[in-house]
């Protein structure tokens, strides 16, 4: 049996007609859509689960009376902590989630916010609508190519890879820092590893992509932000939890940095949020990984890796849950 | 004698110090600087003038009265119509301008203002200044990736071969449509040249970039618009005059396409101009070649190929006026 | 105890200084080179030992007197069956060899001798060392470029992933075979995924770097071979184990294709291969992988992955074994 | 008149029927092939001519008695001193050649010879074929990859600018020294302006690609060799006569460096020519550029820039005579 517990996707919304007759050849499926399936329905369905499409609870007990499970595929893209993992690996259970599927929207939307926030783009359709804007710029002092500027970007994991071929175009250097990857690994992606000092104080422009994890929590503080150049840029795209936010909005007040952010401390933003009045600011709610047409692409994935699951050969599309990492990532589902 | 006459320049903002310096020992100079130098100022420097840096009026009589000049170096974009260029190129005077310097600038906008279209950047930041944000976008069902999409470009000049690069890593087919190319030469840049109109047949977002010519002028019409797909995307970079402004307005208004503009068909933009309450569409103001840090540049590739015409090497730098094509372009400075 | 038996590899070859010592910072190290670990000297070891580094086997009663062992590093580049595969995935044990060393230089290799191929360079080089040159080439009319030609690759694992790089900038199709790999993960890569029929139908040069599987054993026989245009090449750089040899000498014998071969059946090559005086090859002794400048990176590999394995977190230099193939594969290590 | 004077080219090597075809649309065409036209034969021709297609002479009185001359195409790859090209000049008569259709064949031998003298491919082949192979290359203790090694380039026309793609995935640093370019032209290039000097001290592999010029014959020579490392690697892929021809195989007989050389001072090369004993050395009799294939695209470049000339657009496919350079070339058709 493989069991469907989309929430808080639709079916709908991640199968096409196709995938779902794709699916349904892999062997009996229980579909199921809506809110998360309840304990009750969960429990009879143990003895014969094959797979499980979704965030259903997993702890050691529930395993013990799943002895036929082979893969749970995690349809949003945050590992929880209601899977004992450790029992799914000694296994050889597959756990999966669908992180890579937003890798590029939001690899766009991080490039799309730096040229943003660089060329003043916001600003300048908000001036031409209430008819204050100047030719030519006016004396636009401070936007500035990305041209050639040194690229620091924090995390190289999916999103920081789907965002450095974006990126290499601009013929700048491209430091990364990730200390979950030994510095060749970061050599052979043609990018020069640095430490998290060093990526502030050389670069122009830094792209925060990294998850957030038991360790880097509020790494990126006063500390780290005094060290970048005067006229710098942060684009925040993963999670606000790895920056200070008030020191991120204080240097944006000061006129010292520019700060795009496509994410918040609280979400939904509170009315009273700061950052809705902050000067040099680019602001998104949250909308770097949604675009609709990445929806289709979640059920084509899963049941690609289904297939080569149950063919004998490991998945390759979907992100793969790492015994020493997975219980590390503190990202949570939002709203 | 090397003549400046660098308005609508000044030499502050084109010359560094050490450009000056060069710049001197490559001969006597004549500075100048502000409005246009008098034509009383002109005719006394002529028969030394060895070089013009400047839009100068150059006629027949008045380079009959040159007999030394090797070159002119119009440092604006745009090869006006004062001078006699045909005696230039008999003579084998160098007649450059400075449009590859805009390049880089209006490449990089081209891509900031398709991306900011597409994913709904400006509406999306007014709207949590606003406070009427919706999380992860709400219903927003029309956002899109470049990733894989079809894009068009017209003109393959300075600004379409600067814009290549940066669409390469979006992986899709790259059409462009450029009649003073030959089909070869489009394909050897690694692109599919095609027609205009099966150029707006086929591209998800299209890319305004090339030079108002003799040939060109309102080209782009409601025949064209017509035959995009609906959720297309239009990106005006170069100049407004290749477009027939009001169809493209009519076809944004009409929710039918979305359009990204950097020029409007009279600048300053005039208060009622329709484009300022036109929805699907984001507005910048003349600003994609606007760069502050692109004025120094200006005066080190006229020092570098000065150098190089004295040392009896063709000057690389610059854009070289063709015989061919220097009359038939119809883009005007600004304002 | 980190155990250290490198045979067929030796300390000096495989460690430099710097490696040694920071391997002796991970934990007491067994130093051992030479031929390999004797039985009775694995034996004593086992209770402690927390790295194994080489291909000592390890069946299952071995394992059960490991209880501390948390890695396998294999420094050369096939799994042999010596392991329980089985046991030390269910322990969390990992299984690592260091088959990527070999990529780039089978990568640079499979084009050189495609280059040399293409272009007759070993011909050309003997015929001016006999004197029997003809200037330009003479009448060689099959050379050809690689320019624009669809590129076929079999296999895409390390070897082929290498490989990719170095064939896109000569522009042309690129087409892969790797039935491990579902078709978006190849598409990802911006290659063209297809069947060994269609790959053998449409290219002109085919790259065999697929290792040798139980699924792929002469895979390559008559059949597709047929298939090739006349004057095609095949580039045979992993082993020959996965074509009918007969087939493919009998193809360049004819005259029909070209064939560039470092691998053969039996190794060392027999005086009475044929292949020494088939007309229409070129030929390399096995040579592919084998380039001094990698050996200190196999150290360098090991100590990083160790180092980070130590840290609790997952190995990213080594390959790792994957239980659904780690059995599958038949690449035997040579003479 | 468009005037057909092919040698050393023949009429069925450079037009395909259809090229033909598009010829004879363009205007009458006096189709001549075999040895170059005479004298006799060219003068009647003359006051019609607007075209030459070939090497024929055009001195100063002969272009007085072409009135209606816009163009001359050379289907030889250098510009030879039997033309005024001053006056061409001066009356904007176009004046090509066909040297970009060498340019990849070139850049692929180039890259064949490197990986072939890198990796010892030739002198391999020759070893099985003589039963004198070592498996695995034996103590092969020199050969080595391209990757991450430092690649110097000489000359950046053509050839150099074909081959900088086929050289930018080993991903090393690229040295260029070119004279006749600016450094700023060469970093827009990506690659690093070097003096010769430094490009020798350098780089492990030198690509010498430079069309020989009043300026650089000989320039490289025992002092530029010496500044090589040890084991360093010289490719000669244009003319022998930029280097030091004796120097060069002094210094690879010494064992110090290899040498790959396409080209020879005395072609044919002569029965005693030593480098045809020279070790470490891989030897090609300037076949760099001949390939099949491109000769048709030589006649489909000819009629495109005819066709774009006599629209009234500038050329685009063939190379330029360039006022200041012309004169300087000294590279000589062969044999």
């Amino acid at each position: 049996m493989i069991v469907l517990d989309p929430y808080p996707r639709t079916l709908d919304q991640i199968f096409t007609p196709a995938d779902r007759a794709r699916l349904q050849r892999l062997g009996p499926v229980r579909w199921h859509d809506g809110p998360p399936l309840a304990d009750d329905d969960v429990e009879p369905l143990l003895a014969e689960t094959i797979a499980v499409i979704g965030q259903t609870a997993l702890p050691a007990e529930r395993l013990a009376r799943a002895p036929n499970l082979r893969a749970v595929l995690n349809v949003e893209g945050n590992f929880l902590p209601n899977i004992d993992y450790d029992k799914c690996f000694r296994r050889g259970i597959h756990v999966l989630c669908i992180a890579p599927v937003y890798a590029q929207p939001v690899a766009e939307m991080a490039l799309g916010l730096a040229l943003s926030a660089a060329r003043e783009i916001p600003a300048g359709d908000a001036a031409i609508r209430a008819g204050t804007e100047q030719l030519l710029g006016g004396d636009l002092g401070e936007v500035f190519l990305l041209r050639g500027k040194t690229l620091g970007v924090v995390g190289c994991g999916n999103l920081g890879r789907a965002l450095l071929p974006l990126l290499r175009p601009f013929a700048g250097e491209i430091l990364v820092h990730d200390p979950w990857l030994q510095e060749a690994v970061l050599r052979e992606l043609g990018v020069e590893p640095v430490g998290l000092e060093e990526l502030f104080s050389r670069s122009r422009v830094v792209f925060v992509v990294s998850a957030v994890t038991t360790e880097n929590a509020h790494a990126i503080g006063r500390e780290q932000l005094e060290l970048l150049q005067d006229g710098s840029l942060i684009v925040l795209a993963s999670r606000a939890a790895v920056v200070d936010w008030d020191a991120l909005m204080d240097a944006a007040a000061s006129g010292r940095i520019r700060v795009a952010a496509d994410v918040f401390p609280v979400e939904p933003i509170p009315p009273d949020e700061r950052a809705r009045t902050t000067p040099n600011t680019v602001l998104s709610a949250h909308r770097a990984g949604s675009v609709p047409e990445i929806w289709p692409t979640v059920g084509t994935m899963v049941v690609d890796d289904l297939e080569w699951i149950f063919r004998g050969l490991p998945p390759r599309r979907l992100q793969r849950a790492d015994p020493e990492t997975v219980s590390r990532y503190r990202s949570k589902p939002i709203g």
